[in-house]
């Protein structure tokens, strides 16, 4: 039986660990075998890679080195964990994933969307998300959230105007990808955001593919 | 005045770094202006990427992540040093470039010379050398002269066979980019060697492209 592969996508801050958990938890309580995983990250040799990748002294990084190092520390992940635990039936969840590097790195940095897919089709070995939630929330409502919480990463530290860019980015990859991402308004509660995803989820579970 | 850049190729202990002073202290002698670098590494960020690509603790290493990695450490190279160095009109010496992507990944992890240079092609802004000499040596003898020269990393600690498969990989990749890759009989000694790279480069000095 395959099992399920489900990413979270949105601007930091925007509320993706919070739900995760009450998935995680929800999934489980239902008998579910689940894996929550992280990019960059989520295998020893992926979280090296994310090291290099938020280093605030690595601000001269090119961004097809950001591209490409996005994509190996992902490549590893599909290997190494998502894809056997897929294969072996269970229930993956994914805070980012491709659809972060098309809209970070193609729209915000401007390599272009295809580019991005194109790269990454190296890394995922057909390993696409079954369903995927975007939690919209403007830029500067979700870097606030952060900022409160830690110090700001490489990535975090970009100027506003950047944000900006991945919050209209994520906007337009849900317009043209609607069968997969699923759009939901971050700035609701976190209650009713719980339930909208856990109402779009239960189908899913009911005929697992 | 465009500059000249020139990568040097070869399985491990083959003799490249020999070969490059001999390079830089001639070129410098000529009143060349002389960049040495080397791959994976050369900037602070590509360097960081090296201790990933070459940590022995790392053999669980994917050959996509491996791709990428130095494919990473690559655009980083090009982008700060490599191309501005030859825009501004200097010689760059290259130790190891794209071919040894396409020989040791393409080749002897068998991902395909094509893939290699695919996946590349977004790392390179069309920085390709102008000149490559391949030291042509059996695996077995370039091993046994690293090995006493300190402890192998995770890419000198692969199997024999992979190092047999480099050698013939870099044997078939200069048998179809002859205009290119210049092959050297790296048993030769040091002195031979010297004399048949400085009798291909001095044409090339002498009509800067």
């Amino acid at each position: 039986m395959k099992g399920l592969f489900i990413s979270l996508e949105g601007p930091d801050g925007c509320g993706k660990s919070t739900q995760i958990a009450f998935m995680k938890s929800s999934l489980e309580s239902r008998g579910y075998d689940v894996i929550v995983t992280r990019e960059p990250g989520g295998t020893v040799i992926s979280e090296q890679i994310r090291q290099v990748i938020l280093d605030k002294n690595n601000m001269a990084m090119q961004d097809t080195t950001e591209l490409l190092l996005y994509a190996a520390a992902r490549a590893q992940l599909v290997g190494e964990v998502i894809k056997p635990a897929v294969e072996a039936g269970k229930v993956v969840i994914c805070d980012r994933f491709v659809d972060s590097s098309a809209v970070y790195q193609g729209i915000a940095r401007g390599l272009g969307v295809d580019t991005v897919y194109e790269v990454n089709a190296y890394a995922l070995q057909n390993m696409m998300p079954d369903i995927t939630f975007f939690l919209d929330m403007p830029a500067a409502e979700g870097i606030r959230r952060k900022n409160n919480q830690h110090d700001l990463d490489r990535m975090e530290l970009q100027k506003a105007a950047f944000h900006e860019k991945v919050v209209e980015g994520y906007r337009q990859l849900a317009q043209t990808q609607k069968e997969r991402i699923v759009t939901i308004d971050a700035m609701k509660s976190i209650e009713e955001i719980r339930i909208e995803i856990e109402e779009r989820l239960i189908p899913l579970l009911k005929q697992p593919k």
